[in-house]
C-alpha cells in the first residue's frame, strides 16, 4: 500500500482533479491519500466512517465548532456517491433529456436539427459524464481541506475495530465517538440473469457500459431513479418500457399534478407498464441480455433488448458494520437511531443513507452536521419532516405539503389556484410559461406542454397548504418557499410578495388576483 | 364604431384567442369589445384607464373586495404591453438566446447540429411570438370576465372628461374615482435618422419587422431591455455592438457578479462600447438606415448596419392625462403620488409604469391593488422597496439586497460565501452547476460557463444582506428568498434548511458549511 502524505501539498482545484482521476485509473487501485495533522495532539472527536455527503459535512461542522474530526472513505475523493455516480450524473442526463424533448419537439424548425431519426449516444453522455466528474470531486477535496480543514484519509476503506477504534493505512485511531456514514447501495431484483451483461444500475451505467445500447430500453422500477433515467434513455431516441411492480411515481401526492406528469412521459413515447413483475432476464450464449420476461396484469409479456436498467431504490450498507459493531436495524436494513443520531452502540453515531429515507441530499448532510453537533456536547434532535421534494421526467417537478385530495381528506375546506385553469380548453392553453418553456408556449398545438402548477389553500385559515409545479426553473423556489409555508404562509400574504415575472411559479400573482376576496374562490 | 356586446357571450379561451386576432387584423380597427353589466345599478367606485398589469390586477382586487369597476382600454384585449409587445416577447427571445448559446458552445456535438456558419433568424421568432401572443391574450380576456367577473370595454382609447368622467364607446361613464393605468412607451434618441426604416425598439420590433436584419446589429442603450434584446440578436449569429452612454448594467451592484455577467456576454461576442453618444443614423435613398455614427472616448466610430434597436427605457404616457386633468408630474414626466397611490387631483389615482420606476410588473400590479384597497376605504400605503430583481443576458442574473462594496461600505464587517470560490483556478470550476448547466459543467473548456453566486453576509449579526446569482433556475426563488432576508434571515437559519439538491442557489449547503463556526469566515 503506497501512501502519499497529503497534509503539506496544497493542491488547486484542477491539479486534485487529475490526481484523482489517476488514483481513480490506476491498475493498483492507486495511493492512499493521508491527510492527518500530526501535531494535533488532542484525541479525535468523532472519526467519520465514509466521507460522502453525511460525512462530509458533518466533518465541517464537528470541525467548524472547534473538535478535532477524522473522514476516512473508500474512495479517492470526498462527496460520496452523489458527484461520483448518482445525483450529479442523474441531472446531467436530465438537461439532456430536457433539451432533447426540446429539439425534437422543434425539429428541423428555428436551429434544432431534424432529429426524426436521431438516436443520440447513452455512452456518449456516459463519457462526458466519467470524463468531466473529476471536475466536481477535485472542489470536495480541495475545499475540504484548504477552506474546511478537514482531516481525511482516502481510496482506504475503514476496518472499524470497535466503537472507538478504527484502522486505516496501516494506522489504529481512536476517537470519542464513531459517526457511521457509509450510504447505501443499488437495490437489485432477485430474478435469474440479473446478473446478465446488459444489466444496469446508476453505479455500473457510469462505471461499466461500454456499448451503445440498441434501440429498446427496459427500466425496471417506477419511482425517482427509474423515472429520470428512463426519460433520458426515452428522449435519446429509444423505445424505452417501464415495468412497474405497483404504479409509477406514488410519491407525487396531488393527483392532477401526477396525471400531467405521466401524460407528458406517455406524449414522448414512454411505454409505463404498471403492475408489472420481472420474472426473469434472458441471456444470450455470451451472457449478454437479450430480452426481460415480466408477468403482468395483461399476461406474461417478453421484451427483447440488450440494455435493462434497474432504478430499484437504495440499500443501506449497513450489514458489515452491523455484525462488527452490533448494531440494531431496521427492517429494511436500515441503521436505527433516535432523534439525536445515536445508535444502539454507545458513541456510535449514524447519518444519512444508512439509517434510511428519505435518502436525499438535505437529510444526508444534516444530519451529518447534528450528529456532529451532539458529538460536540449539543443535545439537538433531528428528523426530517415537511421537507419540499422533486424529481425530474423531462421536467422538474417540484412539491411540497398536502396535494389537493389529502388535504380535502385532512378535513379541509379546500380552494386551489393553478394554471392552466380548468376550462373547456383543457391544457390547450399557453400558460403557464416561464424560462425554458417559452418555445411551448408560442409553438404550433405545443401549448400544453408548457407546465402545470396548483398551490392548495384552506379556505378558511386561508392558508397555503401544498404547492405542486411541472416545469422548469421553480425547483429551487420551493426550498424557500416550504420555510414560509411552515410558518403559516397565507394566500393574501404570498400575493404581497413581489414576483420576478415571468417567475415559473406565478404563484404569487395568480393569490393576489383571488387575496382580495373575503371569501376565497378557486382560480 | 361597431360594438359587440359581449357580456352573455361566454368565449373560451381558445375562442378569444381567435377573435382578438381577428380584431387587430381587422383593416378597420375592429369591433368595440363591450363587457359591461346593465344591470349593475351602482355607481363604478372606480374606472381604470388602461387594463395592462397594474389596470387588470386593480380590478380584480377592487372587485374581489365587493365593489364595482370598469376597465376601458385601446387594445382588443387586457394585460396591456408586457404580453403584447414587453416581458413575454423578450423571454421567448432569452429563452432563444439560452439555448443558442448551449447549441453553439456544443455545436456538432452530441445532438446540436453544426452552428458555426448559422444565422437564425429574427424575423422567424419574432413571426413565431406573433402568431403565439393571441394565447396569452386569450386566457386575459377568458380569465378577467369569466373568473374574475370583471366589466371592461377594449378596442376603445379612453377619453377621459372629468375626474368622475369618462367617455368610451360613445357613452359616457361616471365613477367615484378614476385610476389611471396608461402605462409607458418606448423611450427614444433625439438624433437625426431615428425615425429611419430599420430602427426599431422593443414594440415596433414586433409589430413591424418585416425583413431579416443583415449581418451586424447596433443596440443603442445598456440597461436590461438592451442587454436582454442584444443578447438575443448575438445568438441569433449576427455582430452585435452595444452603444451604451455612460456603462452598462450598472444596476448589478455587487462588482463580482457584474464582471461576470459582462465578461460572459463579451465571450460571447457581444462588442459593448462605454461612454458612447450616438451622433446620427445614417439613412440610405430609400430611408433605411445604413449606418450609426456615434462618439465614443476614442473618437467618432460608424457602424454600418441596416438594424438598429434602441433599448432606453421607458417613457411615462403621462401628457394628454396629465393635460386634461392637470396632474402634478415628476421630472421624468411619472405621474406624481403619495403612498396611496393618490395624485394631485382628488380621486384620482395612478398605478403601474405611469408613475415612474421601478418599472417592473410586481410593483404595476401590487400598486392597481393598493390604489383598489384605497377607493374601497382601507387607508394602505405603498411605496415597492426591498425589492428582488433580475434580467436576462444569455443567462438569468438575480439579486437582492447589498452587493459586497456596498455591504461594506455601509459599515458592515462582510462574509462572502460564493461559487467558485476564489481559489487559483479562477473560474475553471465545474461548480456552480446545475439544471441547464450541466453540459457547461462536463464539458471540456466549459467549466467557467457554469455560473457564479454569492451571498453577502455580516459577519457579526450573521444576517444574510445579499444575494447575487449568475446561471439559471434562481430567479424564482429570490421572490421568497427575499422575504425570509427581510425577516433577518441568518447564515445559521440559512444552513438548516432543505435544499433540493442540485440546486441552482448553492446557498443553503455552502451556509451550512460555515454555520457552524463562532466566526464566521468567507467561503
Ligand atoms: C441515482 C440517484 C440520484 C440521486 N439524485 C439525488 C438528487 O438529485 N438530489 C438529492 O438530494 N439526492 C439524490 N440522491 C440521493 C443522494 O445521492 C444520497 O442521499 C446521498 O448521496 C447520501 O449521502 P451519504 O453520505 O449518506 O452516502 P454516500 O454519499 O453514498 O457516501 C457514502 C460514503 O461512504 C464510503 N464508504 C462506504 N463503505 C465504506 C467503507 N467500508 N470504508 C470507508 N468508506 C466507505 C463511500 O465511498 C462513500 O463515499 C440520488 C441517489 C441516487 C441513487
Ligand atoms: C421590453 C420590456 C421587457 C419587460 N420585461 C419585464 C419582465 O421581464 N418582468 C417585469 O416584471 N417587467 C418587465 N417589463 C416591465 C413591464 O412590462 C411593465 O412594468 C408593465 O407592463 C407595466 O404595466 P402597466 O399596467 O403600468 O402598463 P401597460 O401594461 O403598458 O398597460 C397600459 C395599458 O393602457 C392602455 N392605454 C394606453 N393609453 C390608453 C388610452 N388613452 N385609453 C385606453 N387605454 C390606454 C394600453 O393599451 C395598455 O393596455 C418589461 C418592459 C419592457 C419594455
Amino acid at each position: 500500500m503506497k501512501v502519499w502524505n497529503a497534509r503539506n501539498d496544497h493542491l488547486t482545484i484542477n491539479q486534485w482533479a487529475t490526481r484523482i482521476d489517476e488514483i481513480l485509473e490506476a491498475p493498483d487501485g492507486g495511493e492512499v491519500i493521508y491527510n492527518v495533522d500530526e501535531n494535533d495532539p488532542r484525541e479525535y472527536d468523532a472519526i467519520f466512517i465514509g466521507g460522502g455527503a453525511a460525512g462530509r459535512f458533518g466533518s465541517a461542522y464537528l470541525r467548524a465548532m472547534g473538535g478535532r474530526q477524522l473522514i476516512v472513505d473508500r474512495w479517492p475523493f470526498l462527496g460520496g456517491s452523489c458527484p461520483h455516480n448518482a445525483c450529479v450524473p442523474h441531472h446531467l442526463f436530465s438537461d439532456c433529456a430536457a433539451e432533447l424533448m426540446l429539439a425534437r419537439t422543434f425539429s428541423g424548425q428555428y436551429w434544432f436539427p431534424d432529429m426524426t431519426e436521431k438516436v443520440v449516444g447513452i455512452k456518449e453522455v456516459v463519457d462526458l459524464f466519467r470524463a468531466g466528474r473529476n471536475g466536481p470531486h477535485g472542489i470536495m477535496n480541495f475545499q475540504s481541506k484548504e477552506q474546511l480543514n478537514l482531516e481525511y484519509i482516502l481510496n482506504c476503506p475503514a476496518k472499524v475495530i470497535d466503537n472507538h477504534t478504527v484502522e486505516a493505512a496501516g494506522k489504529v485511531f481512536k476517537a470519542k465517538n464513531l459517526i457511521l456514514a457509509v450510504g447505501a447501495g443499488p437495490g437489485t431484483l432477485d430474478v435469474p440473469g440479473v446478473n446478465a451483461k446488459g444489466v444496469f444500475d446508476h453505479a455500473t451505467l457510469v462505471e461499466e457500459l461500454d456499448y451503445e445500447p440498441g434501440s429498446t430500453v427496459v427500466v425496471v422500477g417506477g419511482s425517482k431513479t427509474a423515472v429520470e433515467y428512463g426519460c433520458f434513455f426515452n428522449a435519446t431516441g429509444r423505445r424505452t418500457v417501464m415495468l412497474v411492480r405497483t404504479e409509477p411515481l406514488k410519491l407525487i401526492k396531488d393527483n392532477e399534478t401526477r396525471a400531467y406528469v405521466l401524460d407528458r412521459m406517455k406524449e414522448q413515447g414512454m411505454e409505463i407498464v404498471s403492475g408489472a413483475n420481472v420474472t426473469r432476464i434472458e441471456e444470450d450464449a455470451n451472457g449478454r441480455v437479450q430480452a426481460v420476461m415480466a408477468m403482468t396484469p395483461d399476461g406474461e409479456i417478453r421484451i427483447e433488448t440488450d440494455f435493462v436498467f434497474l432504478g430499484l431504490g437504495e440499500q443501506p450498507r449497513s450489514a458489515e458494520l452491523a455484525k462488527i459493531l452490533g448494531l440494531d436495524l431496521g427492517p429494511k436494513g436500515e441503521v436505527l437511531v433516535n432523534e439525536y443520531l445515536q445508535t444502539s452502540v454507545p458513541n456510535v453515531y449514524a447519518v444519512g443513507d444508512l439509517i434510511g429515507g428519505p435518502m436525499e441530499m438535505f437529510k444526508a448532510r444534516k444530519s451529518g452536521c447534528y450528529a456532529a453537533r451532539n458529538v460536540m456536547g449539543e443535545k439537538i434532535s433531528y428528523t426530517p419532516k415537511n421537507y419540499p421534494d422533486f424529481l425530474h421526467t423531462h421536467y422538474e417537478v417540484s412539491f411540497l405539503g398536502m396535494g389537493e385530495e389529502e388535504a380535502r381528506a385532512a378535513g379541509h375546506e379546500i380552494v386551489t389556484i393553478k394554471m392552466p385553469p380548468d376550462t373547456e380548453n383543457g391544457l390547450n392553453v399557453a400558460l403557464p410559461a416561464s424560462d425554458r418553456t417559452m418555445l411551448y408556449a408560442f409553438g404550433k398545438g405545443t401549448a400544453h406542454m408548457s407546465g402545470f402548477q396548483k398551490i392548495v389553500i384552506d379556505a378558511k385559515t386561508r392558508k397555503v397548504l401544498g404547492a405542486h409545479h411541472v416545469g422548469y426553473g421553480a425547483k429551487d423556489a420551493f426550498q424557500y418557499l416550504n420555510v414560509l409555508i411552515k410558518q403559516g404562509l397565507t394566500v393574501d400574504e404570498l400575493g404581497d410578495m413581489d414576483e420576478l415575472f415571468l417567475n415559473p411559479t406565478h404563484f404569487i400573482q395568480l393569490s393576489r388576483l383571488r387575496a382580495g376576496s373575503k371569501n376565497l374562490v378557486s382560480l
